[in-house]
């Protein structure tokens, strides 16, 4: 193990500069006309994993992405680890924001800055590092690994479900480890028990065949912009509470043991709202902070376009207006349930002066497990002989759709160990990971698969 | 005179070919990139009215765009004519909307299709072609004009009212005349004697410093572009009624009298609404259409921006959201009153949660004449001779700023002398000019001249 240990200790220079390449493949999943960027890097994370010592690595095809597979079956009567992650990477815009290019990845104060670099690239080139450290010291892994790395986690996991029903022998597993979610906080390294699912539409609302002069039709037919704006508006209370009608049936209720947990968490509500550059917090009353975020669903605007956005004026009366909107969702909230409860309201109370399209986009079902099984612990004493710290017991307020999946079709439970920190702009400009927890992550991942291993 | 309509009658063809190129220049006041276009447009007018005849023609400065002005006062004890009109032109976008390029002038069925064909260059460029058929047969007008062209009336005029009063001299006159307006309908020509007035915002919301992860942070700060539709719902009730305090404390009544006029109008609420592809009309409560458009001040949001608007999901929590607003303003509301009644409002209504910036663009005054005035009058014999038809009073709902300013600063009466149809497209995809109503208007303003120089 020490020889293990010093060899990652060693060669950390170069994981940074092979992780600058991944992260220069441009693997859009969102936007069609980075299809090839995609495959690319897809054969790139295949290439990794060979290089690293995996066996039978392949691209294997979906009506989608191609998810690279490999594995390693050399250690009989030994756990199987079924190690999950994702390729592919977020759109960039807004592209001016970003201090350097998103994919020329630059490290500045021991960050390393790119698009995908804590979600999820780096996390994934960590595991696939920890494994080639063990096979160039031992030449052997202290269990069987599988990896399962897909290409269309950022547009909601479209063909995994299906891909998961179809390979169940190929993916069969003790545990699924999953490094795709970010430590409490600098610092505080944690292991994730819970996260939420989400519900994603598009609205477009058109009010007349083409854009108007608002002079000369002005007064005489609705205005898609402003009708949006009243719907929209009729989605949330004064007070942060969702006003869809059943919204809130199915949540499970926060035990009093848990927010008692929660309060003792080193959370600092200021430091926390000066990162943010937020005037003050804000959310559903009668909830603390990380309640709101791990443990409440929530209603979001994700995007909103109409008419003229340029500089200066111009007075159209606009043909149509769009917005994008996603919920959140907590366990046992059901992701169709809750889109049928949307769909209902919004044709609801939006007016018959225009013509109204619901899109629903993606979601995935909210999972949350209980942190007492064999798995979570040795995750645990990973963290602990990685980061030299014990890990604390966080949930997430982000979607991870594939754990439940994993959890129904495979009947695998799942590891969420994670490195990255709350404040890398995983979905934002300016992307990045703390180099220093991306090299104790190797070294816990290292941990890891002894810990699982003797579990 | 008959030579004069013979000369305009024989040269059809060229004025279209000619327009063409007038039309070919992407004069757009509103976009900076376009600076140089703008000034191209000015030199083309300017080159334009001296081929016509006119003398001491000049590009005057202003710290925006030039103002073309050129004259002939070669009519001693004539009337002299001010004609207004504007070589600047409104944005193109959304391009993808245009069946043929905006500034590659396309005809179609007896109409000239592209930006700036009706609003203004095309109505402009009629009463060049007037001028020079009275120059090229008769060596004279029979009576003096002066025209003045400016660039800013897509911008909102910003530099005019300052350059009227530094030039009363150079622009005394007895009357206005201004071609900006449509005609009630096609075979309807019309007399406008209202205009509505404008005041122009933007606003900005911002949230939080960057984009944020919409799993990770939501619930735990508000979401701006969902402060920014809540604002905006608060502006109108479901009635359509405006809802700042005080908006319509200035209000002038629509008379009993006015109401039954109007009434008369041939217009068909069902094709209207066809035409514009409306599911129904709709505006505030009480009012007929054509009294909402022309009579009524109105609310609307002219544009809407924030967060993720490309193909697909993309689960951010905008860090900004932006609106364009505007006003249309009835007689005797005044823009800097409203401005202030809304500007006080919008930071009344919008929660501590945001950080909101209110920025007002632009503006004009609202205006109304009598009608039974001599021009007028004169500008109906016109209309009757050009077109075969008597014309009907109107209103229009537009806003034409530089009215008020001629009759507060010069004292002087305007008559609205418009050709353009209601359904040309003037700020939107597809603008066009019905090219009949284009060689009727050469005609008519040959009478309008002859008509004011006897009135």
């Amino acid at each position: 193990m020490d020889q293990v240990i010093d060899f990652i200790n060693v060669n950390r220079d170069r994981y940074v500069e092979e992780l600058k390449q991944y992260l220069a493949i441009p693997s859009i999943s969102a936007l069609p006309q980075h299809a090839a960027d995609v495959r690319r890097a897809a054969e790139w994370t295949g290439d990794a994993l060979r290089a690293g010592g995996m066996t039978d690595v392949r691209l294997i095809e979906t009506p989608g992405n191609p998810v690279v597979y490999g594995e390693w079956l050399g250690a009989p009567g030994k756990p199987t680890i079924l190690f999950y992650g994702h390729y592919d990477v977020q759109p960039v815009d807004p592209l001016d924001l970003w201090t350097t290019p998103p994919f020329e990845a630059s490290v500045r104060d021991g960050e390393i800055y790119a698009r995908g670099a804590a979600d999820d690239k780096g996390q994934v080139f960590m595991h696939i590092k920890a494994v080639e450290a063990y096979m160039q010291k031992a030449g052997a892994l202290p269990l069987n690994m599988k990896f399962f790395i897909e290409g269309e986690e950022e547009v909601g996991s479209v063909h995994l479900d299906e891909f998961v029903r179809a390979h169940k022998q190929q993916l069969a597993a003790d545990v699924v480890v999953i490094s795709d979610s970010p430590m409490f906080d600098r610092g505080v390294p944690s292991i994730c028990y819970g996260l939420r699912g989400l519900v994603y539409f598009q609205l477009d609302v058109r009010g007349t065949k083409t854009d108007l002069h608002s002079g000369s039709f002005g007064g005489a037919v609705a205005n898609p912009a402003f009708v949006l704006a009243q719907v929209l508006a009729q989605m949330k209370d004064r007070g942060g509470r969702v006003k869809i009608p059943g919204f809130y049936d199915d949540v499970r209720p926060l035990s009093e043991a848990e927010r008692a947990e929660w309060r003792k968490l080193p959370f600092n509500e200021t430091r926390y709202r000066k990162e943010l550059g937020a005037p003050r917090l804000f959310g559903e009353k009668g909830y603390s902070t990380l309640e709101r975020v791990w443990a409440r669903p929530t209603f979001e605007v994700n995007g909103l376009l109409s008419g003229f956005t340029g500089e200066g004026a111009k007075t159209v009366l606009p043909a149509v207006a769009m917005a994008k909107v996603s919920m959140r969702l907590v366990p046992d909230q059901h992701p169709d349930r809750i889109a049928q409860l949307f769909e209902a309201y919004v044709k609801k109370v939006c007016p018959p002066t225009v013509e109204l399209k619901v899109t629903r986009m993606h979601g995935g079902k909210p999972w949350m497990t209980e942190f007492d099984n064999k798995y979570v612990r040795a995750a645990g004493r990973a963290i602990q002989q990685g980061f030299g710290q014990t890990p604390v017991f966080n949930r997430e307020g982000g979607s991870i759709p594939v754990v439940s999946t994993f959890q129904e079709e495979l009947g695998l439970p799942s590891v969420l160990f994670g490195v990255g920190l709350p404040d890398e702009n995983a979905h934002a400009p300016n992307e990045k990971l703390d180099l220093g927890n991306f090299h104790n992550g190797i070294i816990a991942s290292a941990y890891l698969y002894r810990e699982i291993a003797d579990a």
